[in-house]
Parts: C-alpha cells; sequence; structure tokens
C-alpha cells in the first residue's frame, strides 16, 4: 500500500491511524503505518509531553503525528466561565434529570471532569503546539477547520505537514486555500463530527477538488478490502479512527464500554449533536436518544453542549452507567468484533487488501496479477 | 467487468441499470449491461406490454430484466378509497395550502395522476408479472422486501432469476430465507428508498451475510471508479439508477427538472418521507423542506403519504414548479453535469473502471499490470 504521499513520508503502507492512546500510535508507527496521537485530552502541557517522550520512544524510530481540534477563527476575551452563563437553566436541570433517572452517582470531591471541552479552546491547543514542535512530529492534522495561518506558517517552517478534515468538497477547498497540505475526506459513515456525504460518493469529489494536493479517505474503513475500495477512489490513503478503539494496546478505562463496542453492528451508531453541538457519530444510546428527543429540550451549539455535558459525561464513564454509556465511532464498529493487537489488526488489513487486489484484477481479466 | 453473476446472466459488464425509460433500459442491454425496466408506474397492463415490446425489439437480442414494487404481506379486502378515507384532512389541508402558496394549477378535468402509488398495490405488481412473464426476462427485483413465495416460485419455474433490494445484513438474511436468488445492498447515499448504512460498510457486510449469494452495491456509484471500488468490496456486480436520469434517451418531461438534475451537488439531496412516507433520497427542495419542517404536520406512514401527495406531484411536475420539483436521486447527482447517451456514460465506466485497476495495481506494486 505504497502512494506518493506514504513514500514522502517514508511510512510503508498508506494507512493513517488516529489514536487518543499513546501505545496505540506508537504501534501503527511500528506496524508500517502513521500513528496520529490525538491531542484534545492534554489540558495540561506536561502531560502531553510526559506521552509524546513515551511515544517518540517506542515508535521505533518511524514517523508520527498529532491531531489537534484548533478553531480556524479566534474568539478574542471568551473565557470558559462566559460560556457557562449562555447555558439556560432548562438544560442544566434536563442533564440532572437525566442523570438522576438512571442513579447515576457524583464525582468525588475536586475531581477533574471535563476535558472533552476545554482541550477545545485555542489557547490550549497552542500550548499543545509549543509542546509538540519540540518533537519530531511529521504531521499535524486539526480536525475543526483549517488551521490558523500563524499555525499553518509554523508547521510548515519546521518541516511539518499539515492535514485538516473536510466534509464537502466546498470544505476541502478551503483548506486548500489555507495552505494545508493534506485534506482528510471525512464521509458521513465516520465516527465523530462529519456531514452526509457518504465515503464513496466524497472521496473522489474531495479528490477532483483539489488536485494535486493528497487526500485520505475516512469514514467506513476497517478491513484490507475497504483500504483497497478507498485508495480505489483516487486516496492517497485511509485515515481510520474507531478500528483501534478495541486493539488490546487501547486504553478505554471501562470493560462495559469495550463490551458494548464489540457487540455492536453497523446500525448502532448515531449522528447526533447530543456530545458536542455538532453532529458526532457514535454510539447510539439512552443519553443521545434522550437528546435526540423531540420531547426533550434539545441540544445546544457548539460549543455549548460540549460544556453543558462534559460532566455528565465523566460521570457515566467512571460509573460505567451502561445504558447511557458510549463514545464517537463510525458505522465499522459492526467489523470490530474481537481485541486484537494492533499489530494483527495491520496484518489482516494488508491481507485483505492483497485478496480484494487479487479480486479486482480477476473482474478486470488481467489474470497475469 | 466480468463476474460470476454477469457470466452467468450472459452480460459483458456487470453493470445492473435500473431505470422507468424502455429507451434506457434497451441501451444499457445493448451496451453490454444489463437493462432493468422499472414496472412501478405501469398501472394498466396493456401499457407494460407495449414497452416490453419495444424494448424487446431494441435491447439487440441480449438481456433484461423488470423491477417491481410488491409487498411481501398482503393486505386483504383493503381498498384505495379505504386507505383515502385514513388521511386527516389536516394533512390534505396543508397540501393545499402549500400548493396555493407556489400558485400551484390544478390538473384539467379527467387528467391521470398518482401512478406513483397505485402502482404499489399488490394487485398491480401481479398484473405487471402476468404480463411481464410472457417476455424473455432473466430476472425480476423487487424494491420493497421479498416477493411473495409464489411469486419467486413462478419467476424460479421460467429460469428468471430474482434480486430484492436491502438496506442492512438482517433484512439480507430474510431475503436468503425467501428464496431470493441475488441481493442489492442498497446503501445510504442511494436514491430512493435507503436505510442508514453507508455503501462502503453496507456492501461487505451484506456479501458475508449471505455468502454465497451474490451481491450487487448500490449507491454512491456513478463513475469506473466507484464501479471498481464497489467490486472490490465483494459485489459482484453494481446496481446504477441514478445515472440515467440524465441520458439522452431519459424521458424526464421535464426540461426544468433535467436542468435541476444536471445543477444539483452532492450536498443537494435528502432522505425524506415526503413522497411515500418511508425515508427515500430525493432532491432538497421547498416541498420536501415543508414536509421536513417541524412546524409543519410532518408525514404520514407509507402508504398514506404516497397517497395524499399524488396528485400534487403530479401538478407540481407537470406546470414544472420550480422550487418544488424534485425527483428520487442519490448523491451521485453531482456527478451527472451535462447530458450524454447511455453508450457515452458506459465508454466512462468501462475507462474508467480500467484506470481504476491500474492505479489500485501500482498501489500494490505490482507493476506488470
Amino acid at each position: 500500500m505504497q502512494t506518493e504521499l506514504s513514500r514522502k513520508l517514508g511510512v510503508e503502507h498508506a494507512v493513517f491511524g488516529f489514536t487518543p492512546f499513546p501505545a496505540v500510535a506508537a504501534a501503527i508507527s511500528r506496524a508500517g503505518g502513521f500513528g496520529v496521537l490525538g491531542a484534545v485530552r492534554y489540558t495540561a502541557p506536561d502531560d502531553l509531553k510526559r506521552d509524546l517522550d513515551w511515544l517518540d520512544e517506542h515508535a521505533g524510530g518511524r514517523p508520527y503525528g498529532l491531531d489537534v481540534v484548533m478553531p480556524a477563527k479566534k474568539v478574542e476575551g471568551v473565557t470558559e466561565a462566559d460560556v457557562e452563563a449562555m447555558i439556560p437553566e432548562g438544560h442544566r436541570q434536563f442533564v440532572r434529570d437525566t442523570l438522576a433517572k438512571y442513579g447515576v452517582a457524583e464525582l468525588a470531591e475536586g475531581e477533574a471532569s471535563g476535558w472533552r471541552i476545554t482541550g477545545w479552546m485555542e489557547q490550549v491547543a497552542r500550548g499543545q503546539l509549543d509542546v509538540a514542535f519540540d518533537y519530531p512530529i511529521k504531521l499535524l492534522a486539526n480536525a475543526l477547520g483549517s488551521p490558523p495561518p500563524d499555525v499553518v506558517a509554523r508547521a510548515h517552517d519546521r518541516g511539518v505537514l499539515v492535514a485538516a478534515l473536510a466534509g464537502s468538497a466546498r470544505h476541502a477547498r478551503k483548506h486548500q486555500q489555507a495552505g494545508i497540505d493534506i485534506v482528510v475526506a471525512q464521509g458521513y459513515e465516520a465516527g465523530g463530527h462529519t456531514g452526509e456525504i457518504a465515503t464513496m460518493v466524497l472521496t473522489p469529489e474531495i479528490v477532483d477538488a483539489v488536485d494535486p494536493l493528497p487526500v485520505l479517505a475516512a469514514g467506513g474503513i476497517g478491513s484490507g478490502q475497504q483500504v483497497a475500495a478507498a485508495l480505489t477512489l483516487g486516496a492517497q490513503g485511509v485515515w481510520l479512527g474507531s478500528l483501534w478503539l478495541t486493539t488490546t494496546e487501547a486504553d478505554l478505562h471501562s470493560p462495559a464500554l469495550t463490551r458494548k463496542l464489540l457487540a455492536a453492528g453497523s446500525g448502532d451508531t448515531v449522528r447526533s449533536r447530543a456530545l458536542t453541538g455538532k453532529p458526532a457519530r457514535q454510539l447510539r444510546t439512552e443519553w443521545t436518544d434522550a437528546w435526540d428527543d423531540p420531547a426533550g429540550p434539545g441540544t445546544l451549539p457548539m460549543p455549548l453542549q460540549g460544556l453543558l455535558v462534559a460532566e455528565a459525561v465523566s460521570r457515566i464513564q467512571k460509573y460505567e452507567v451502561e445504558p447511557l454509556l458510549g463514545t464517537p465511532v463510525g458505522q465499522i464498529v459492526g467489523r470490530m468484533s474481537s481485541e486484537r493487537s494492533v499489530q494483527a489488526v495491520f496484518d489482516d488489513l494488508t491481507r485483505g487488501f492483497e485478496k480484494a487486489v487479487d479480486r479486482i484484477n480477476r473482474i478486470a481479466g488481467r489474470s497475469g496479477t
């Protein structure tokens, strides 16, 4: 699985693996892919520094990258307290009532919560970058639009390629205009924030829209067949996130959540605003149902919703309240039915890829291959 | 593009083209694909007979098929009048108000309307089959569940393969249990009735679920690249519907609708219950917006919604009321940007397929191909 981009980055397989876990990112890079560590949960620079130290030591000298969540537009002088004040009391009451209905216990005194939202604040992301640029990262990805121009320039000065996610050709062209090097075409079926256009349609559309920029296909990719299909559509690589959640190197801190992921079918996800206020695909739970119920108060816009539910989500996760327990994940969750090592997943991807190429050659009547 | 199934059916390319237009079906079969005529609009057996005569004469001796819309469950003793009586007056008033708002004129005295719904009644579909089995059709497809057992048996007695559409692995397995020969895996991005699982995920899932039955991939396929990707995913062929709507052989009877289709992007469709009461992907219009608006009365379940809007849809189409004018079509509409002959579309598909196979072979390091 070699493309111009994978050769440029010096990796064996054009498989980019996004993960919040350093152990998974390191294993992806060691297996010949390109591990990308999600930084959103690191609100303290020292925590990120510790995990990047570990990742750098365990990536076997192979390249790796960092994914941040940084808004392109700066919101000046707005504090978390200002945003908190914009949340209606009725919505706060709905959170309390829903948690009470399921008997969800409180966090212990002084226990941290709410990293989901704070990691999205621009100053936090900039703090992450100050740390990350001391490491030999080869790629900086942004999950929320193009990064600000000075960040793009800073990355380019250090020879770091910049990638950004897009759910439409229009967004992809905006990234190109912002000087982005790689567009991640994130299809409807993907986990996390995603638009309505499916990978099969979106990938070639974005490839054409930003030519000659390289495009990574994301969404619905969890087997070697799907990798082959995505590369057939013109992508220079694939961007996989969900698939690693049930690897043995992942540390979800929740056996119940792992069980739910392993049991879920492709129809058990929902694209809901419950988590952040923007549509994000995740496991469908009684929590997402409550927010999507027309009888309820409905969700608030980003960033209010994320702030509103941050503590509740922490409590649900800590106490593993099964009916409410979820996570961002794509429709490919239906294929995640056993815990395997990252290397085993890679072996499966490469074997499946070769078989798929054999198959399409037979169909094309190219018997020599 | 040769698979076991295309060889069994004696066609050059494993490309199945669904279309309501005999001229398009004939041209697809002549071009080396498999033309499938949609029968739903033929309420009078003689009309279907006339068009099948024409198709048989113009298919160049190549195989073709028929697509009906037949419910698996029989509803005994219910007439169209019974169903009409179940429609609330508030919904009827909403139709009148919406049409009045846009100044949509009445149909002329005695002018027919409402074929969309009547073609779905089982007795009409059975009348269509009585006609169709006199022709050398090689495939009978059903768009609404498995056909009734006696219809499957009747088809098999005549050596006719039976296909049925499925939006989930569960539905596909039900088709297999009902003795269906071919499952059409219809992804989220497809035009018409469709589920929520995208083609990239759905195709391999259904291939595995019904193995060894052959699967056709539908949804998001409008280029040779996409054909190659779908076949890579394990399909034995592709099922294309939307792509033919803007061919020169198609007869939409509406230059305005053709213009809208040619201008639409991949984001200009919506999966709405406005047309039939079940979610169907179609052009997003002010008509679908009105039905999907939480401030409106909302849609009725199938078959009430189809019956409710049948006359209105006829009026909108006849008078080409542009803001309201739509049609079922998939996200691939973004690729339909010029009127071309069916043969030109096929040439493009086969060229694009070969290029896509070249590309994936380069990525796989198989330089000999």
